[in-house]
């Protein structure tokens, strides 16, 4: 049977057909008069994505290379740092900065829940000498499909001087996240999820204050060297070979966005997450986050009792064309997850919900046909 | 609100990546071998989804190109001919044979029903000198969403020397149609319908008494006349410019067509039918054509009571991004179309339907949320 791909994972996601079109171009000069104009151009989209007036560095890699450039551009072998862990993601930002030599210490919350503002103060006030030099929070835990309270807590830092690295890798552009107005010191996205680009590239903006711990940081770098990319910036470049397709992309992609608007981008996410959960819930499916720490990128949903996680993923893909993502370490087989990032529409939800339906319904569960669509329905008439 | 569209009309019909891939080539001689070899293979790729050893030919035209080309190929003026018409194809098809100066007598059957083949028996068996030179017949009556029984009319002709002539454009390779076991002189098609091409290609097939009938024809040719296509076609060539990015995707597509398998196509597009007007049918909505003549192409649908159609098109379209097509001539306004012909997924199926449910529930019908989707959902499962 015909079938039409969709690919409902958390990255990477779909890419537009205008994106895709924008890279089937013939590469133009990277030092060029031509390159410069459209990256300076992305530059000051990248702020406004951000909400920063700080510049945002772009480095040809994965998501989690820019964590790495986020790390070693701010800290130092054996400096404290507090790892706000609630999920794989989390343990992956505190494993780079243990990888280069920081003492890492982890806040660690149950999988599926955000972390609480109150642990996080608790904590830092028994920090008396200020010995923690860096807090790394996760925006959105792809893991598990919670949405960490970014704003919380930053207010629970009070006035402890630790910077506050924020791994927004799966949120930014999809979930509020207010760099300057919120004082994060570091934020760091990549390319393939809200974005709507292929992956390939990392992004780390960095305010004044992560400049100035920049200055003092030990720990060794070349790539990553926040320094080097900032110089390029200054003429419009970059200071090694950039993917140039990708650079193409990003321009058309940040242009859809400021067509959609921004703050259109986030409505719909959040939209599009009640409609799938209320889908979910309709099915008496169990989801993995309550509704107070909800993902609008991610939806985790628990395997039935008795049903693999992975027997649905490979049902929904090889007899529906649908590719969902599964768990992750210990979630592994338990959960699979639901990506509803990027360029994703109502018309993606109901698909996903449909076909969900068909394919419980095929593996033995008894499913209320239709109830999940109506369900979702009733919400996207609303939005 | 970001929409992703959904192309539902009965053509241009949505044209797959691996076609438009296919077409984003450049150009090449088309008098040189690498055209020739292409050209040959799709020669006989035709042929298979013709189900014809006669030569298809293929014109850079509309596929009303290819009707003119298939009339003035076997026909001169005066001569009597016999137009079965069921709506807006069928009419058009006389008119093209009148405006040549043939003397056209319809045979008509009400919007929305097949053509009975008793009534072409009757009017046969009444023409005791053979006066009648042409039946002229659609396979697919887009207007109205309604499949001749192509077979059964043929076998209605008997031994009546007419020749057969088959409007076969939103039908081929969608719907079964053998062209030499039936025994059907002339089958015309277009790119842009179950070939999953853009507009732009139109194909003729002509038998050995359509040959014959070629002979005698009197009607003026010059750009339709088949003999210089022939005699291109022998050199694996077109006697005038093809449109080679259109060649290009058709040798794709026609790659497409052989892996799915021909009979399999035949099947999705009978299940994909049954799925959408179960669906149709759950909400209370009244379809144009009877299950028995139901098109697996196309499925008209009558505007519920006090409605237009164009609100409804408006409303999936502004609101949704699904693209529907409206009522002609007569049915203006009072229909609304869904194409469900070429490059068609059971997702397709699912998401017209979810979004009509809310579309309609927009204008004030009371509809039950999810029961469209159940009962495509069942018969989907089924098949």
């Amino acid at each position: 049977m015909l079938l039409k791909p969709y690919l409902m994972i958390p990255g990477p996601t779909a890419v537009p057909e205008r994106v895709l079109q924008a890279m089937h171009r013939p590469m133009i000069n990277h030092r060029g008069p031509q390159y410069e104009e459209m990256f300076r151009r992305i530059s000051e989209g990248l702020k406004r994505v951000f909400k920063t007036q700080s510049d945002v560095l772009t480095f040809p890699a994965a998501g989690t290379g820019a964590l790495e450039a986020a790390i070693v551009n701010t800290l130092s072998p054996g400096d404290l740092v507090l790892s706000v862990s609630t999920g794989v993601f989390g343990d992956r930002f505190a494993e780079i900065a243990g990888r280069f030599g920081a003492q890492v210490e982890k806040l660690e919350f149950p999988w599926g829940e955000g972390a609480q503002p109150e642990a996080l103060a608790e904590r830092l006030a028994r920090d008396s000498e200020r010995a923690i030099k860096a807090i790394l929070l996760t925006h959105n835990e792809t893991s598990t499909g919670v949405t960490n309270n970014i704003q919380a807590l930053v207010k629970a830092k009070g006035d402890h001087p630790a910077l506050i690295l924020v791994d927004a890798v799966s949120a930014l552009a999809a979930i509020n996240l207010e760099m300057d107005a919120w004082g994060l010191d570091v934020v760091v996205t990549g390319a393939q999820k809200a974005l709507m680009l292929p992956p390939g590239l990392g992004f780390v903006a960095m305010n004044e204050r992560a400049w100035e711990a920049h200055s003092r940081a030990k720990m060794p770098k070349f790539y990553w060297d926040a320094q080097a990319i900032k110089k390029s910036l200054g003429k419009g470049q970059n200071p090694y070979t950039p993917p140039v397709s990708l650079i193409f992309g990003l321009d058309e992609a940040l242009k859809m966005i400021d067509e959609e608007g921004l703050e259109n981008v986030f409505a719909r996410h959040c939209l599009l997450r009640d409609a799938l959960r209320a889908g979910l819930k309709a099915q008496g499916l169990k989801l993995l986050a309550g509704d107070e720490d909800a993902s609008p990128a991610v939806t985790a949903v628990l395997a039935p009792e008795g049903m693999e996680g992975k027997a649905i993923q490979k049902m929904m893909r090889e007899t529906y064309g649908i590719t969902l993502a599964g768990g992750q370490k210990k979630l592994e087989n338990k959960i699979i997850r639901i990506g509803h990032v990027g360029y994703v529409a109502a018309t993606d939800v109901l698909v996903t919900l449909s076909i969900l339906d068909m394919a419980l319904t095929k593996l033995g569960l008894p499913i209320k046909l239709g109830a999940s669509v109506k369900a979702a329905q009733e919400i996207l008439m609303e939005g």
